[in-house]
């Protein structure tokens, strides 16, 4: 019998009623035949909570004691959960990391999955009963103490569980109802995806489009994990919530979405990241080493360098632009100003208020003139281009912060991509 | 280097404030010379949310999801302890039960510990590590599920952990400074003592000066644990609060207690219990199994019978008196009348407000004649005796409520506990 993982977040699970509502989405896949294994997340503000507690007991606290206190909050819902599921009537119990056990490293706070072992859990669903698993939470099991995946966890945890017990599909439930072109808040003619490939969702997430955390996307394309998006709030029972027609996004193989369209769509959606900012630094001797001498002194800083343009040179110097986040932007500044002598640039420039429009689609590969296209469209709205970076399914633009809407309203208009 | 247990309750840990109290007074021990596990309850006001979500979501709630609920309560405090004691500068770490383990049985929401395996906590408190461990819970070894041990069930895991370990004594703070010789509210003139034998308090908690879980007493005597009974409101840092001086009453065996002072006490205190029902029945044939025909029906009903006093028979009949909770009253009753037939009764008499009062003290054993005073000293007060029963080290009386503090005041002058 097909396996399936349904994921629930704080929200869908932040008082008993909901957590009903929760128990009906389930009921109704294992009508329809699934082996379900649930993984849920803390009851919404109980993390924060917990979080909380730990800072004003120490401001520089033991990791190790953050998770134990902070793993509480799944534990929590995942009894409530199996609880209420055992009311309708479904045998169902609940499952700690430790239990089954998710094996993870020992980087506490933000720790990786190393290993499920799904024995224990099959079996329990070979025989009927559906596993309420406390999302999040692992155990570094040479110590014997509890981990947590950090936040946003629980996705990570689903997608994880689904390979290890081999499920059909990985449903996301949020307060989203899917993947759209772009940010329906922005652009009211966006459309919901239907599916949508695994590497695109990535280039999508870390730009900004925060619906799956990074880490599970990265999870699910490496082990093929077909993880459908959809909403929470919608009425469990209602026709249209089985899986066939339900609203949503399908985040999956290339494969999967060519078998089902004739032709990839050139482009699928339009991505922005706000909050960036560009650094130049002019005139700088093109030799080797150079790049570390730039970027060590960044990363001795911990600051994040994302856009990274270098031109090729003319005279033996060259140009490099780079872009950090704008919480960064005088650190990064300041940075540079103190490795002046071991760089040796002319002069830094900078520029505090910038933002980075992507558009990304898996039909690039083999689309010529995609890149081209956008920049006349900006060009004919006088939007002016201060670097650009491409990939082999993503063209990134770097523009002042004012032009945002115009930009991403003019790009998903010229890709075809409005309603 | 001699071990300790320090156990905190709710109020002690409802706040991180509270909590840096507790860390204080481990503090002080620790700078003492001692080894020190601490055993703490939920955060006050936790344990109930919980269970109040666990009702929610069911009423027929599956315990073994109730307890891992529930247990998440501790779970919290002692990583939050830890965490605080590691900011004073102490090495400390946080234990769940299933990490100790303390091994239970598998009758949760009231598991008994079967076993706990001291030799992990034990090579850590070697090192110089302070263990906090999580009370009331414990894990179900064969089934790797979570127990609790029920309402109060800290106590337990407080004496289990020093007979564990081996401490040389078990410190619980609670919000009362002692054991007194009787109800302190009903007598002013109580005094707090400054020993108690175990069989004592035993007798003393179950009779309702609820100081601590009758379970946890009896533990304590089997396995010989000197538990001390103290405030943990006073400031922590207070010089009186070195041992020798502080302000408590330890529990512990007969012989310490001979030690300590050259002759027993004759009486150590006074107890009564409310809400008791009185049932009497007249005239059953006395012969073998009669107590089985009157007994089994309430054993059936689950309801509890605590005094029962047959008198011997005159005639071939007798008449058995005995008490039950006032709320099970109408139920005795009613099942009393249904086995008449089966009992062959003349009369089923009852009184819903009674009250039990007890005068204690392992000095009886050695003295005669502490009864009749007692049957005396009410007597001369119109007080009316209904039934008694007695034991090696207490005398229980039976009479209408209404007089039960002049009875307890007129016995706590009688045997001179009055300060």
């Amino acid at each position: 019998m097909a396996r399936l993982v349904m994921k629930f977040g704080g929200t869908s699970v932040a008082t008993i009623e909901r957590i009903r509502n929760v128990a009906r989405h389930v009921k109704r896949e294992v009508e329809a035949g699934y082996q379900v294994a649930v993984v849920v997340s803390a009851m919404s503000g109980k993390t924060n909570e917990l979080v909380g507690w730990v800072n004003e007991a120490s401001k520089l606290y033991d990791p190790r004691e953050y998770d134990a206190v902070v793993a509480s909050g799944e534990q929590v819902t995942s009894g409530l959960l199996a609880v209420t599921l055992q009311n309708m009537g479904l045998p169902a119990r609940s499952w700690q990391g430790w239990q089954i056990p998710i094996s993870t490293d020992d980087a506490h706070g933000s720790a990786r999955i190393l290993e499920i072992d799904g024995t224990a859990v099959t079996a329990r669903l070979e025989a009927g009963e559906v596993a309420v698993i406390a999302g999040f939470q692992g155990i570094h099991l040479p110590s014997g103490r509890i981990t947590t995946l950090g936040r946003g966890g629980s996705d990570t945890s689903a997608v994880a569980v689904a390979a290890a017990i081999g499920a059909e599909r990985c449903d996301i439930y949020t307060d989203v109802d899917g993947v759209y072109t772009t940010d329906p808040r922005m652009v009211p003619k966006a459309k919901r995806l239907k599916r949508v490939a695994f590497e695109e969702m990535l280039e999508m997430a870390s730009l900004g489009a925060k619906v799956l955390q990074v880490r599970s996307v990265e999870l699910a394309m490496v082990h093929k994990v077909r993880t459908f998006v959809r909403s929470s709030f919608e009425d469990a029972d209602a026709p249209h919530m089985g899986t066939a027609e339900a609203a949503g996004t399908l985040i999956c193989d290339e494969e999967e979405i060519m078998a089902n369209q004739m032709e990839a769509e050139v482009v699928t959606g339009i991505a922005f990241a706000r909050d960036e900012a560009q650094v130049s630094i002019r005139r700088v001797a093109d030799k080797p080493g150079i790049a570390a001498a730039v970027f060590g002194p960044l990363a001795d800083a911990h600051i994040n360098v994302d856009m990274i343009v270098q031109n090729v040179s003319a005279d033996g110097f060259t140009d490099i632009t780079f872009t950090v986040p704008s919480a960064d932007f005088e650190r990064a500044k300041a940075a540079l100003e103190q490795a002046r002598a071991a760089i040796g640039y002319e002069t830094l420039e900078g520029e505090g208020d910038v933002v980075k429009v992507s558009v990304i689609g898996i039909g690039m590969r083999s689309h010529a003139g995609v890149a081209a296209k956008a920049f006349q469209a900006l060009a004919a709205k006088g939007i002016n281009i201060r670097a650009i970076t491409t990939s082999e399914i993503k063209i990134s633009i770097l523009i002042d912060a004012a032009y945002t809407e115009l930009a991403v309203r003019t790009l998903h208009s010229l890709y075809g991509l409005d309603s």
